[in-house]
């Protein structure tokens, strides 16, 4: 047990989407690697800790939008972006809650494990409105690109691998719409699933919540659950060990510890690859900005406990032993 | 107010999979009826009624299940019936959640309203194991049906309309997994989203819960429910008054009230049609014969509230004024 790391502290560990199916990958491998990730939270309750679990939909919304592009227009009958999302939510909810309750019972714990629809509210002035840049769904030839622009107003983009994605925004969220409930269960000793996919992302008007054509980055998402439940630690279980500098040079070296503000700093000198490692420390380094005195792990999913007690991931902490960044 | 039942009464909502989207609606066909149903939801918390609101997923579940079919074997990787309802529990569940919420804070209440995913228990011994009966999902063609009968173990059976239907067994639901879950969430104030399409099926082999290729009937899970969170009334709402006896002749009368008793006497003679009202009477009997005070109600969504008061639907008490059939 590490200084500030209390048995019962409350940890919002969040998986990627990837870390159930790989691509190729079939339904029955995604049981294979959910019953991984529950062994490691299962492990997590039997230590004492209290646990939020947020994940990824990356692949499975993809399915989802796959399926509905080869079944052609008569049957697709205009389903939305959070529709989908939340049928993802359903998929993976299931899957989790059911997995964690056999670990739980397995080690003689009472199956105290719940999904929950999770809704992450952003702004409709936020300025990822004004350029789409998610690829979302299958692969699209030029003509159909173009005929779907029109009829339903999306934007593509050309993909590097050939063809056009559809692209759509990505806001930051503001904030999470079920956090209380999130908070209430773990109070009441439930392990709770929450905020997959990043939250379905709405927006307000007055009383009226409703949905939008987005994503939201689940590691963002997670960082803001993290605050608002008030949760000592956000850590961000994913396949390599934690966060490197020189990442893939003779050079590279694991980060033990950085501050927020050393993490900004090798962020913005790019350090951290933009669609993988970025996201994890500007989430990790936003969590503990807003935090008192919780603080941001990013490590691999099947040595999350070693990494609690400090044997390996990334840290980030407003202290690392007076320094702003070590190494192990 | 009826006699017997209070102002914070514990109410479980049933309502139809038909409710959200009627055959050859689109996507926001379903948002309009899902607001429908949420008023009526919201104007019962407004009384001070606590909700519990269960749905069916019929319509959703061969959506998707049309999706998979026509994406062809590629795409398909094999999606099990147990995911494919799990996925419609986040569909059905983000909508009613959110129209939910937003009916509760237009009516200057708290957003409290939380959809959580849901399985239900059968047996591994249950005869309708030995004959599948319930048509799931898309039409097939008879060599298509035969190969898939072959590939995946599927059983087809002719459908009067034409074609190959799958069908699959229907258990009788013995528990729901997540009942205490929903019963320490109504005591927290919440309306609860519950056992979306009859619960997601499992069976238990010692500390383990596993789904399996079955759907079990919304209004026998819901009545399981009800029995399990101990509620006071088991309210099915549908499209029509009630039940009635001589049904569509013009001998019509629609029944006020009857006794469990009566109400399988009548089953047994074949008064209730076996797709539709049958299930419905036989759940709302269940749940009276294993309830200490509480009664079921079979009315018009639209009419909820003035069923509650006694002015429309069909009741099922154990005493009915001394009779064992009343009707208006």
């Amino acid at each position: 047990m590490v200084a500030g790391l209390e048995k019962n502290s409350l940890i919002v560990v969040a998986l990627g989407g990837n870390a159930f199916m790989r691509k190729g990958e079939s339904f029955d491998a995604q049981w294979r690697n959910v019953r991984i990730a529950a062994e490691t939270i299962a492990s997590l309750v039997e230590q004492g800790y209290r646990v939020v679990v947020t994940h990824g939909n990356g692949p499975q919304v993809g399915i989802i939008l796959e399926w509905v592009q080869r079944a052609g227009k008569e049957s697709s009958r205009g389903i939305t972006l959070d529709v989908a999302d939340a049928m993802t939510q359903g998929w993976l909810g299931y899957m989790l809650q059911q997995a964690i309750g056999n670990a739980l019972e397995e080690r003689g714990l009472e199956r105290r494990v719940v999904a929950v629809v999770s809704q992450s509210l952003v702004s409709k002035d936020d300025p990822a409105w004004r350029e789409p840049t998610k690829p979302i769904g299958p692969f699209y030839s030029k003509e159909e690109a173009e005929k779907l622009a029109i009829e339903y107003g999306w934007v593509f983009k050309p993909d590097p691998r050939g063809g056009y994605r559809r692209v759509v925004p990505s806001p930051k969220p503001l904030s999470i719409v079920e956090a209380r409930t999130v908070r209430m269960l773990v109070d009441n000793g439930y392990v709770v699933i929450a905020v997959g996919g990043g939250g379905i992302p709405v927006v307000r008007s007055n009383h009226w919540i409703q949905g939008v054509e987005a994503v939201v980055d689940k590691d963002y998402a997670s960082a803001v659950l993290a605050r608002e439940i008030d949760a000592d630690v956000l850590a961000i279980l994913t396949d390599v060990e934690g966060a490197y500098v020189d990442y893939g040079r003779p050079s590279q070296k694991l980060i033990k510890c950085m501050t927020p503000h050393k993490a900004r700093e090798l962020l913005e000198k790019g350090e951290f690859p933009k669609g993988s490692m970025g996201p994890k420390v500007e989430a990790g380094a936003m969590f503990v900005e807003h935090s008192k005195n919780g603080f941001s792990l990013i490590a691999m999913l099947e040595r999350a406990r070693e990494a609690l007690e400090g044997l390996t991931g990334t840290r980030i902490m407003s202290d690392c032993e007076g320094q702003d960044i070590l190494f192990f």
